[in-house]
């Protein structure tokens, strides 16, 4: 399905050089969170209305994993997720991606004020 | 800045072996457009509001070099772009990220129709 998307989940797979001191969402794990999450959104039919897919640093990376959640479905400022591990994978799918509610523990820190009001 | 941000520009870098009859956004030049965007974006002063990252394949590759943006001002499907070329880098900043007025020769057709209501 072409775009627009309900739901399009970004997972920074960004990789820095081992030593920096900022981390980076890579080392982390980021990447088997991708390929799970896109695995299982794909075997339980979720795939058109939602699509999964990797993007670089996200400018949250001391807490990463960063996941965040946009689309016609989701608040216009996305929905972040920090700190997620292989094991939120279900939840994400479940609560979030099939049932619509985002996953409350996951939600970081940073972005959990409201959006800011469209300038237009 | 943290998230959520204010416009949230995705250049699709992905890569595809030659000879995929997909094609892809990065042998359409999508890594300069990306490297011209967030520079001028950030000489222009309006990074912290406006993000500029990479993203994995948009599912567009037809339609390439394949941006979508994102965030707070943005519509929640958000506002996409298709074929997009170097040149077209100063109208995305002036327009879009600096203006708020988005690109309109450069919307993607299939995109083009409103976004769903959201669900929730």
């Amino acid at each position: 399905m072409p775009p627009p998307y309900q739901r399009h989940v970004l997972v920074c797979t960004n990789r820095r050089p081992e030593g920096n001191p900022k981390g980076c969402c890579a080392t982390k794990g980021s990447e088997a969170i991708l390929d799970r999450l896109k695995g299982e959104a794909k075997s339980r039919g979720l795939t058109g209305p939602v699509r999964v897919g990797s993007s670089g640093c996200l400018d949250a990376c001391a807490q990463g994993v960063s996941v965040v959640v946009y689309g016609a479905a989701e608040p216009p400022g996305g929905t972040w997720y920090g700190g997620v591990k292989l094991e939120d994978v279900p939840d994400i799918l479940d609560q979030h991606l099939a049932g619509g509610r985002p996953v409350e523990r996951l939600r970081m820190p940073a972005a959990r004020t409201p959006a800011a009001k469209p300038e237009r």
